[in-house]
């Protein structure tokens, strides 16, 4: 041991001397990292136990593979934090999740690392596919390594890579990465599938032996009985992995010890020998390491900063939109039990937990499969019962075609709650909710509500379930309400407050505070502008159109992106409204900055009316 | 026999009196039925195969279940027509997908035995679960039925709704109506995994014999061997059947032979007494009883109107759009290696059939999988290739959220060919193509090309291959073009034509030519006007925006949406600009007619351009 070298993060080429270290040294590099992890993101905030658990598995990966030539991609990326940590990206680390900083999730922009972007979950088998196939046509030999939680399992894009990678001739390993946790506790049969072959037994010592015998069957049928004899629940997983897995046309390895680098490394290996597609099953401990995280993985899954000694989150939101919609729906659901909530893995996230614990019979958590959601609340309005999808803004995305067809076309009336709508801050460009105004006011027999106060969701809330047809929208921001100005009384429809001017300014949602705040700002300035909050922000509304048309000017101020957005709806028919609305994708960082940088801060609202009364 | 009454479909109460009948009656039935479906099919056109093949099937399903107490679901809807025969619409069957006569798919509206909508493939299982549990919740014992070909099998969207489903304690029966053909032949290793289970051994029989076996095994091991040696296959079969459903939470039931009217009804019965979700696997032959149809399924799916005798469809079009395109792509792929294309269970539809003989290597069919497919596009693109994903405007909705976040958020190159885009008729509203100028311009990174010509749609294709960023889309409409006016030098950006008009009248795509027509019909009538004829409509295009305010009015007719329409983003910045756009969903009917209705017809065009000219 005299010639042991303590290994150096800092002074390594990276990943390429990982392949130097011999095991202690890896174990010692592994309690370095988690010691790295914990540091950071109590300071950062992000994901903590995903990323926990899959320290060795990611080491292993980066000795047994050579990143970038061979290309690995990470389902969702919220656990790529060692991934970026041993490729180079360690100095800058303590800018995770900050502006102009690392990304929380793989961002091919910013490392060649980093092979497909991530953000969005159960992708990665199909950008994996995408990748291996074009590698193979171009004659490279190289390996596409996807790594996969258990959560992304429950999307159905998912098995629709499955579906084309198993009887592709590439060389793709999918690596499932098993820790029987996504966001909230995981959901589904496919969950309690995977816990079947979550087994204590090796697969592999279990699958040899059963098929030596099952060959040797005519011939001598003592060593089958045997088999089963010794565990009729060992012959069952053999056909199990067989099935669900190697019937789709994989080999597959496992289940490994996910802590294990020496295990891990030598199913990596066997992995690549096999040159075609394999899916490698990993078990790993949510939050490994960390006590605090391990044993409430859930609480540390996406953070922000909290307490090292604790592991306290201290940010907790019981004062949040969310949680003031997951109050309000127990309340509407006391006296109407045709509510149904519908969350995609999100209950926490959404403040469903209160609705779940209230009424089980009637909260349906279907995971991360946002297709199903929306048609599964086609099915039950159907037969006339209330459901209410509670769904992040850029999430709601993958259920566009299932709302026009199996919501709009039949008028059929649902709940949609967008949560995370507008500019979410520090998860960056996958996250922002920036479409869900363009993609749902382009859709027929759609309303969208967007209130700017608790009290304002709340009415909201309760005139959307209680229409009779339908798509109900009721959007709303993460975290609180943070507006110090008193709105007037709420309403559902819009306020208008008139100072005499000829200028109007005009919004919705949380961006409405910053009016107030810009007028404040402009009150010694001599310059005087009336004020529309809009609450219903669609259908477009003819007496807003008249209330347009008696002014100069109309400044829309909108927290959306500017294509498709309301106030380029209005724009068309109000030849005085100017939009100003968001132009592009929103990179990482604090709200208010980004707000700002987007022209929505009262700062710039106050420029820009300025600038008109001035003309 | 002498009391042998002839079924007469025309007297009988509807479902009800179905179950009276015996199995002789039953079988004359079936061949009356098939005689109605050849007979109408060959005059309106129609899906022919599919709803030959389930013939037994939708007789057995309403003789053992009580439609509409019981709720029967069709997915995608094109093997309903039995069903709207069986269900009291036999005397309007001649008005199949005719202007205000029969859909083509269920419609909910049309019914109350039409459960739910159908028309976009893979819905069915989630929209089943959400009736079956909305029933659960209400009390009721009644079934919800499910019937799902095995091409729905290939878009995840069921296996998200399989995955809750199996957990779920409902009546609810999923029929997988397996007859190895989805629009083309089946891909994936799920297909290749159902054909395994469509075996001659019975499933029940062989499972019986191995379940008990296993469970004496301690005591005695024989008759296992016995088994074993029997049939390896038998077991496999068994534990196979046991994991993909019953793993999944299901109970199996099959294989069945789907025109066995006994054995289905044994079957059915069978399923309903389990009172849990259950899987009836049944094998049928698509085109059963009609000899052409029989020998060639694939032509007959869904198709024109053709001649009974032999069956020759007598509308075939080499001259498309769809095989324009194909030719193209096939011209472009001789001298670029990486170009691959992309399709989406539509290889014939789309005209791809002449790339995948060219190269076969760079072609793939990824089943119904719409959102795979972005996504693959998004692998292949990482490493430079160049894939060309040809789509109907109403499925790729499908790929909505893998736009933006597998291409668009990255800016990468890829080729969309939306085809089918703008009104499609016959189809109605679920296959319209109305929407997708409205998500693809609400979307960063996104060019959007509509040809008006064959010609066009060469120059254009080329140009959107070539690009080095972004979504290149090309749309274009269902069928040939028939232009009947030189439209000038083809070009990928715009013509104006110019007349000395102060009106302008602006267009793209097939509509373009009607604007010539409402030039002749207003050629005496003394009123002139220019012409716009648009080739990249998107994005906004500041030349154009000049040519708008050198005018002093500019009336834009647009075969999209109203709502995110090119139009609507034009006015919203020249305030002469007036829109003219399609306002809603739009049921099935002749497209000339159609457009008509939508104001889109040269008359109309050129009665707006009166009015306009005539203040």
């Amino acid at each position: 041991m005299d010639d042991f070298i303590i290994p150096d993060l800092h002074n390594m080429k990276l990943p390429k001397d990982l392949k130097k270290l011999d095991k202690d040294q890896c174990d010692l590099l592994c309690s370095q990292i988690r010691q790295i992890l914990v540091d950071t993101v109590s300071k950062t905030g992000g994901h903590l136990a995903s990323n926990l658990g899959c320290v060795e598995l990611t080491l292993a990966i980066h000795r047994v593979f050579d990143s970038p030539k061979d290309k690995i991609i990470w389902d969702v990326g919220h656990q790529s934090y060692t991934h970026k940590l041993l490729t180079g990206r360690l100095d800058r680390f303590d800018t995770l999740r900050q502006e102009g900083g690392l990304s929380g999730f793989c961002r091919p922009d910013e490392s060649p690392h980093d092979a497909f972007i991530s953000g969005h979950s159960s992708n990665s088998v199909s950008a994996g596919l995408g990748i291996a196939t074009a590698m193979k046509l171009k004659g490279s030999k190289r390996y596409t390594v996807v790594v996969l939680g258990d959560g992304a399992m429950t999307g159905g894009l998912v098995y629709e890579g499955l579906n084309n990678a198993g009887k592709s001739e590439t060389n793709l390993i999918i690596i499932l990465n098993h820790n029987e946790m996504s966001i909230s506790k995981n959901v589904g049969s496919i969950a309690k599938y995977l816990s079947t072959l979550r087994t204590k037994q090796s697969y592999h010592k279990t699958k040899d032996v059963v098929e030596k015998t099952l060959d040797k069957t005519p011939l001598v049928g003592k060593g089958l009985i045997k088999a089963i004899r010794s565990s009729k629940k060992a012959v069952k997983n053999v056909m199990l992995g067989s099935t669900m897995f190697e019937d789709l046309g994989f080999k597959f390895v496992g289940p490994l010890d996910g802590h294990n680098i020496e295990e891990l490394e030598n199913g990596l290996k066997a992995a690549k020998r096999l040159r075609q597609p394999v899916i490698v099953h990993v078990n790993t401990i949510k939050g490994k390491g960390y006590a605090p995280a391990e044993k409430n993985p859930g609480e540390y899954h996406g953070i922000g900063s909290f307490e090292v000694a604790t592991g306290n989150p201290d940010v907790v939101l019981p004062d949040s939109f969310s949680s003031v919609m997951g109050e309000e729906l127990v309340k509407i659901g006391e006296n109407d039990e045709s509510i149904c909530a519908v969350t995609a893995a999100m209950k926490y996230g959404t403040g469903l937990q209160m609705f779940a614990k209230r009424f089980p019979e009637r909260f349906f958590d279907v995971g991360i499969a946002e297709e199903h959601a929306v048609t599964f609340c086609g099915g039950l309005a159907s037969q006339g019962m209330k459901p209410v999808f509670a769904v992040y803004s850029s999430f709601l995305q993958r259920g566009y075609d299932e709302l026009i067809h199996d919501l709009a076309i039949c008028n059929t009336h649902a709940v949609i709650c967008v949560d995370r709508a507008g500019i979410v801050g520090d998860d960056g460009e996958t996250h922002q909710g920036l479409f869900d105004i363009s993609f749902l006011s382009d859709m027929p027999n759609t309303t969208i509500y967007s209130p700017a106060s608790y009290s304002e969701l709340r009415l909201c809330l309760n005139e959307a379930v209680n229409a009779e047809y339908g798509i109900r929208v009721v959007r709303y921001p993460r975290g609180r309400n943070s507006s110090c100005y008193d709105l007037g009384p709420a309403c559902t429809t819009y306020s208008h407050i008139k100072n005499g001017g000829r200028i109007l300014a005009v919004s919705y949602g949380r961006i409405s505070d910053n009016l107030f705040k810009a007028e404040e700002q402009l009150n010694n300035s001599g310059i005087v502008f009336d004020i529309l909050k809009l609450v219903k922000v669609f259908p477009l509304d003819q007496k807003i159109v008249d209330i347009f048309n008696s002014y100069d000017a109309v400044l829309f101020f909108e927290e959306s992106y500017r294509y498709g957005s309301i106030s380029e709806k209005y724009a068309a028919i109000c030849s005085n409204v100017v939009p100003y609305a968001i132009n592009g994708f929103i990179k990482q960082g604090n709200v208010a900055d980004l707000l700002d940088k987007c022209g929505l801060s009262a700062e710039k609202i106050a420029e820009r009316i300025k600038e008109i009364a001035n003309g």
